[in-house]
């Protein structure tokens, strides 16, 4: 597997965004609305930043209050999602999703519970 | 600029690097002491993750003791890091190193403030 993008808590996207993109040279290559989050990709050239800023509860707004803004997760990129949660599964990981889900950007996705990964939310992602 | 690293900081670099071999299929390309650290480095071919396993107090053990393992920090790679920092003064950035350092694995580093990074410590690095 190889990086795929850092998952980033933020209360401001646009700000967090115009301050990446000027800081790193980088720009937003995506946006949407998903699951109660405004998402917003900023390409690194080998990987993203998704900027996750809550618009209507949810975990990241629990996030946000309990740990205020920061590196969320990890998140990793693989060809087979399936063979990578069995994976997990076979090193009695905790699985936050047994099962892949469709995540943001249209991509399969799946977390791992980060109390068996070294206090890491690890994420696999299928493109 | 392009992702480098995300550094983890942990208590058992042993365990949390053997866990990362075995669920990403990554492989240890690097180790030293460095700082009052073991830092341990996975290659994910489009970067890698450092482990950070503090071994005679400073930094990571006071963050480990505060907010307990997890990602510490995101590292990002330029060309030019004086450029990167001159970019950061300009836009009024706090920097924790005001000049380059010399970091684990030889290469040049620069940490950011992450109160003006949206709680995201954010390092530069020149290989």
């Amino acid at each position: 597997m190889h990086f795929d993008h850092a998952g980033l808590a933020t209360d401001d996207a646009d700000s967090l965004s115009f301050l990446f993109e000027d800081l790193l040279g980088v720009e937003v290559v995506h946006e949407e609305l998903f699951d109660g989050m405004r998402v917003v990709f900023l390409d690194l050239g080998n990987g993203y930043l998704e900027l996750l800023e809550p618009t209507d509860g949810g975990t990241i707004a629990t996030y946000l209050e309990n740990n205020g803004p920061g590196i969320h997760h990890l998140a990793f990129a693989t060809d087979d999602i399936e063979a990578a949660l069995e994976t997990a599964r076979e090193r009695e990981i905790a699985l936050i999703d047994a099962e892949p889900r469709q995540g943001a950007w249209g991509h399969d996705v799946a977390f791992l519970h980060p109390k068996d990964t070294g206090g890491i939310l690890v994420e696999f992602v299928q493109h």
